[in-house]
This record gives C-alpha cells, sequence and structure tokens, in this order.
C-alpha cells in the first residue's frame, strides 16, 4: 500500500492534547451528573435492527449505518428477492445489526429489558458515541459523543427544576458564564394553536415560530399564511411576536393569551412552578428565560422543553437541549413512563470553549520533567528517582535513547515538558540531579528530595 | 413491537454498578500510563476497509464487522458480478467500511498519516472498544475494550524495563499482589530453533512449546514429531522441558544452549538487561519470571514477548501482554520504525477482582444522602440544602414526588443510599434537619453545616 492512509469521512483521529481536553469536559459533565444522583449505564455500540428501524422516521432509517451479516450472508437471500436487485429489500436479509444511532432509543430499550432490576425512578447518564450516515460537514460528524442525563418513572417537575440547576452547574464549572437556558412547554404550544383555532396544524404552526430568531416576524407570517393559518389566527397571535420582559411578565400575558384553553393553562402553571423555584433557588451563572417560539423535538416532547444557548459573544447556536417526553418505553412494550431528560453538545461545547480560550492550563496529561539518557550506568540512577517521582504520582519519564543531547532536549521542547534533568557521572557522585527549567533556562542542582519537591508543585 | 427486546447477542449492557466498576479499572490504569508518559489518542470505529483487511491473516478478515454503504448499494454492483451471487466478491463492492478490529492497525495508521505532527519516539496509550464477528462464549464477547499503551520510534531496551514496571504499578494499584510478568524473546527461540536445526519450522515449533503447560512434555514431543521434527532435534531440546530455576540460572542455561547462535545470544543479552535492571529497580508486588515457552504473537513480534498471569488462587490465564515488533508501520508504507507496546486486558481483570473481592467498596458513584418529600413547600426548604451540598461537592439527592414516606425510604434502601435527610414543618420552623443512618437506624437533629460536616465524611 504506498498511498497515504486515511479515515472515513466524517470521522476523526483526536490527538492527545484533544483527547485530553474533550476528557475535561466529559470529566465535569460526569461529576455534576453524578452530583445530582444520576448513574452511568452503557449498552452495546449495536443493537438489533428492529430495535432502532421505525424509531426516527424515515430520513433517520435512511441515516442508520447497517452491519453486514457475517460468513455467507447472500446465502440466505431467495432468488426471487435476489433478482430484483433492490438495495432497500434486500436490506434486512443481509443485515440484522446497526449501529447506535442516538442514546434515547437504547435508553428505552434498556430500561424494558431490565424494569424488573430497576429502581424507579431510574436517574441515568450514558456518554458514548453514536454514528449517522449523515453528510459530513463544518461541524457535522459520522461519528461523534452524546451525553445525555434522564430520568424515568416520575411526572415531578422537581426534575425539570434540576435539569435547570445542572445545566448552570456544568456551565459554571467550565467557566462558560451568561449561558442561557431557555425553556417552554409543549402544552403552551398546544394551548395557542388551541386559542388561535388551529389545532390541526400545530406542527406546521410551531415550525414556523422556531424560526422567529432567523426570519424575523414577516418572515414566520408569510410561512404560516402558506401552511393556510388564517388571518384571524395570526391577529391572535400578533402578542407572541413581541413577547418581551422578564419571566414574570411573560407568564402574565401568557395566562392572559391561554385562559380559555385548559391545557395551555397546565402549561402556564408548570412554566411558573420551574421558573419561580429556580427564581428562589438562585443560579450561579446562566439565566433562565421563557421562550415561547421553542419547539426542538415537538414530535416526542409532551411538557417542558429545554434548549441552552451558548454565550452571545460566541455564534455557536445550540450547546444542549431536552425536555419531557411521556412515552419513551411505549415502542417497547411499557407504556405510560413519563421521562425528562437533556443532553450536552459536547462537540460545540468544545469549540466554545475553544474560542473563548476557556480550557484551563493545568488540563495536561504531560509529562513534568524529562530525564537526559546518557548511556545505561546514568539511566539507571535517573530511572530510580524516576521510580520513586512515578510513586509520588509525579510524572516523568526518561529518554530511551543515549543519543545527541540536543535531540533529547529538542524531544522535551516539543512536547512541552517544563523540566528537563541531567544526572551524569558527576551528579551520581555527588547524588544530585540537575534541575533544568525549558522555559527559563535556569539550572539548578539538587538533591532527591528537593527534586521531588520542585516537581510536585 | 410485543416481545421484550435485546441485544445482539456477544454485546453487553453495563449497569451502573458495572460501569462505575469497569471505570475504576480503566482510571487506574490511565493515571499510570500517563505517569509513565504515555499519551492518549482515541481513532474512529470504523475505518476505511483497506486499512484493516488483509492485516490479520484470513481468519481475522472474515471476524471483521463489515458496513453496509448507505443509499441504493446495489446499485454499484455490476450485472455480471452480481449474477454470481457471491457473498465473498461482492463485500467490498457493497461495504466500503468496517469496524475496528484491534487498536494496533488503526494505531500505525495514525502514525504514519500524522507523522509529521508526531514526535518520536511517541508514546502513546488507547482505550476504546474493538469489535470481532468471534463465536461468543464465556468470556468472549463481539464487542470489548482494548487498553493498550505502545511507544514507536525507538529501539531502547529502556522501554521494555519501563512496561515491567508499568505492569507492576498498575497490579500494585489495583491491591492484585503476586501478579507473574512471564518475559521471552523471539531471538532466543529463533536461536533455539536455529541450534536444533529446525529454523524452517520455528512456529511450528514454538506453538508446539507453548502448549507446554497444557499438554505437558510428552503431549509436546508427540506433536513436534508430527510436524516432523527430527529426534535429533527434540533431544537437543530437553534441557528445556525442564527449565527451572531463578531467571539467573535461566539466563545461564541459555548461554550455554544458544552459544552458537549468534541471534540466539542477542535474545539472550537482551533477556539479561531487562531482568538485572529489574532486580536493581525492584518491583512492588509483582514478579518477573523468564518463560522460554512463552510465543505469544509469535507472528508480529520481534523481540521482547510479555505475558501477565493472574495469582494463581484463581483460574484466569493471561490479564495482559505485548512484545516489541519492529515493523509496525511498513505495512502503511513507513519502514523501519521499531516499536513495544503492553496491552491490559479489561474483561478477565474485572472477573478477578471480583473472584478475590478486590473493589474498594467507595467505588461508587452512588448519593451519600436521599431528601424525603413531604410536599413542595417542605422539598423546596431541602432543595435549597441540597443545593448547598452539591456545591460543597457532596451527592445528594431529592426524592422527586412527596409520596408515601415507606416508598421513598424503600428506594433510598434499593438504591444504597446510606443517609435519608427528612424536614417538615417542624425542621423548617428550628432550621434543622433529621438525618437518619439507613444502616444503624439511627436519627439525630442536626444544623445545615453539622448536616454538611457529617454527610462530607
Amino acid at each position: 500500500m504506498s498511498k497515504k492512509p486515511s479515515i472515513p469521512k466524517g470521522t476523526r483521529d483526536f490527538n492527545p492534547e484533544e483527547v485530553t481536553r474533550r476528557n475535561y469536559i466529559f470529566n465535569v459533565i460526569k461529576e455534576t451528573f453524578a452530583l445530582y444522583g444520576f448513574q452511568p449505564i452503557e449498552t452495546p455500540s449495536f443493537e438489533n435492527s428492529e430495535t432502532l428501524m421505525g424509531k426516527y422516521g424515515e430520513e433517520g432509517d435512511r441515516l442508520i449505518f447497517k452491519i453486514l451479516n457475517s460468513g455467507d450472508f447472500l446465502s440466505k437471500v431467495d432468488d426471487k428477492l435476489y433478482s430484483e436487485k433492490d438495495s432497500n429489500k434486500i436490506t434486512t436479509k443481509i443485515s440484522e445489526k446497526a449501529l447506535r444511532y442516538d442514546l434515547t432509543v437504547p435508553f428505552a430499550r434498556y430500561v424494558v429489558q431490565h424494569q424488573n432490576q430497576i429502581t424507579f425512578p431510574f436517574k441515568r447518564y450514558q456518554i458514548q458515541p453514536v454514528w449517522r450516515a449523515d453528510r459530513p460537514q463544518k461541524g457535522r460528524f459520522r461519528e461523534f459523543f452524546q451525553c445525555d442525563a434522564d430520568v424515568v418513572g416520575s411526572t415531578s417537575l422537581w426534575q425539570e427544576v434540576e435539569f435547570v440547576q445542572l445545566y448552570d452547574a456544568v456551565f459554571t464549572k467550565l467557566g462558560l458564564k451568561d449561558v442561557t437556558i431557555k425553556i417552554n412547554n409543549r402544552k403552551i404550544l398546544s394551548g395557542i394553536a388551541e386559542t388561535i383555532g388551529a389545532e390541526d396544524k400545530l406542527i406546521d404552526f410551531t415550525v414556523a415560530l422556531d424560526k422567529l430568531d432567523k426570519i424575523g416576524e414577516d418572515g414566520v407570517k408569510k410561512e404560516m399564511r402558506e401552511k393556510s393559518i388564517s388571518e384571524d389566527a395570526l391577529q391572535k397571535l400578533q402578542p407572541l411576536f413581541s413577547f418581551k420582559g422578564s419571566n414574570d411578565e411573560k407568564l402574565n400575558a401568557l395566562s392572559e393569551m391561554l385562559k380559555t384553553s385548559e391545557l395551555g393553562m397546565k402549561g402556564v402553571e408548570e412554566l411558573e412552578f420551574i421558573a419561580k423555584t429556580i427564581e428562589k433557588l438562585g443560579l450561579q451563572t446562566a439565566s433562565l428565560q421563557i421562550d415561547v417560539t421553542l419547539a426542538r423535538g415537538l414530535n416526542y416532547y409532551t411538557g417542558a422543553i429545554f434548549e441552552v444557548s451558548a454565550p452571545a459573544e460566541v455564534n455557536m447556536g445550540s450547546i444542549g437541549g431536552g425536555g419531557r417526553y411521556d412515552d419513551l418505553t411505549g415502542i417497547f412494550g411499557m407504556p405510560n413512563i413519563s421521562g425528562v431528560g437533556i443532553s450536552f453538545g459536547l462537540d460545540r461545547i468544545y469549540l466554545v470553549l475553544e474560542e473563548l480560550n476557556l480550557f484551563p492550563k493545568t488540563v495536561s496529561e504531560n509529562s513534568k520533567a524529562l530525564f537526559i539518557n546518557f548511556g545505561n550506568k546514568e539511566a539507571l540512577y535517573a530511572m530510580e528517582a524516576i521510580t520513586n517521582l512515578r510513586n509520588a504520582g509525579i510524572k516523568a519519564e526518561l529518554y530511551p535513547d543515549d543519543t545527541k543531547m540536543g535531540k533529547q532536549m529538542g524531544y522535551a521542547d516539543k512536547r512541552n515538558i517544563p523540566f528537563t534533568v541531567l544526572a551524569g557521572e558527576k551528579e551520581m557522585e555527588a547524588q544530585q540531579y540537575t534541575l533544568k527549567d525549558m522555559k527559563s533556562g535556569a539550572q539548578s542542582s539538587v538533591s532527591y528530595s528537593e527534586l521531588e519537591k520542585m516537581l510536585a508543585q
């Protein structure tokens, strides 16, 4: 093979710095999940195809990566079907497994399969890769990690309150201030549709409303008219286009607008509980903002809907989202289990932290010191010190070969190792080590215990 | 879907306890890798098929999971080929990607692809799942994690020395004492083959010798005779069957046996350097043992060969292995890069720690306290305390619903949460909390700061 090897489009190699930074984000999220009582589960990378197919719509089915059966897979395809040469029809005959498309359906499958071992309400988190045969483009990959936390088995709104706190806690720890947690409620959207007499057009109406940010009031109205939403209905919608002010003011306006809709008022009541409780408990750095245009994932959310926006100074869009769904496990024959969950958008959070220079300098798995190799006798002396340093939890390494000093120093330099240690015959005799600060160039002669003390800092 | 959902055979769900225990092992290994100067990389779960195919032998090619192309994949198969209905021939036409089979080939691909960004010697570790379409059986899975550390770009034996130390450090931290690190050298095996005049039968001869533990001296000799190894050769081999004693004694016997083989003597010299250096540096709990029957992965190892055995009291076999290879990246057009690496067998280490009851009790992501929910007013009082506890790094949670106390207590019990906190009207008035130890049943009335102090322990 003479051409340079490559990886499939839409996938990525991660170098040490990238892995370390990604793990830093994962660890902050994991620690916070655990602080909030969530416990980790993991599911297989591939599921039986029947578990995944039909759960994400037609487009989703197309984007699921299917795994070819092993062995003589064509022998199971009957000749008549084979002669049609129809990719769609043959797929289920030659492929029985598929790569995970998200963490939600495998979680639902897990809950149903292990229901007798699970203590409900079940608070689980899951951080694993998912795969989608999407057209790769900037910021969209065919393999990426999802970070989800969900509770199933309780309808309590305290969980929504905790998820708002959890978002605040994670982004505060990451140093990402001024994050906006937007919240809406499916019942409010249904209530509005009811009030304006467009119940049958709920999806069209919310899809259009969701674009207010992007296409403005006139654009939204144009799209609604195209979907045959009446002028009378648009008239009634007017207050939404100038929906401003504090959460309290918005709640008042919504109460006024939705007073004839029982469902709508239920949504207002839920939103009010969450907003007022968060006001009493306080948030550290994030703010909670009612946004009635938010319609994310409306097809399955039934209560609260969340979306987190990065600080306005970075142009990144949503870095997290979630909501309440009332029948997650119904698809696997276990109906009426209410759940609520949120997720973090790792790749975007990474880009935001990078852009704002928020990764701590100490996020590094790098060695603290490189011992220069002057030959086997000196290397043994060095290795004795290195062994002791490692036992003390200090990252140190020996350059493996006794090559030219310049090459060894160059290695320390390129690897950004902050100190080198030189120990030749003279140092061995005096039971000393020469410690060199690679940045300042300063050198000092130290005993082992001084060495350990200086490198431990 | 009415039948209970399931997962593909050979795959596993991991519940919170299992994930936590697996992460405990991973973390010990990762921390130790970092202490030794290794840095993490990650590669995509699937590679271009041409990267993987042909690298693991015919059997390996068969066991690689192939991913079906998306869209109308049959349209790219010409009618003539299609009409043959030959699974083998059609595979490369309908599948261009395949799941990672191990971490070694993707690592070689990574090194070649990114050679201009890498500082050599390159010390990397990688902990990711791999997939094999093997027949599932006890302890053998179709998806499992590999934990590998390798150095490429140096032939220095100090690296072998460090890997012995690294094994010792990891197993010592895991509390797994009396692990045996067996070491051999490909050059010694080649030297023996040379000495007995069976150079052309090196593989047959070492495959047979490797079974000494299992089938005994007579079994090995029988197999060698079947492979047409001469009686004269068997005669010369005799010392190997009673190869006992200290590493020093074994080295002396090998020197005697291999004195006419230059290559063999080079192997003895290498083994001697590693064994003597380890003797000087000392190991914490493991022992290093020369084992000339060890032939693991002989097809690609060219120098040292390692294998780690669990303590004799558990019947588990190898829990780690590795060795030196001289041409890892040659398959991708970058020749003469020497490397040496080791890996840890996570699943087996897990079983050993479980059998010996070595998982620390504190390995748990579990909440420290469950606050009982007496209704919204009381829950707010509880949530204020919970918020403060979480800010102090203490895991705590509120039962989401104000259901019967028995049910809430039962939840704490089943989840093994050690404390419950009760705060009703009386406690709220007194600004107190009733803390209940779920094991002893003891209750005490405490202030918030006392509560935090007690739960922090």
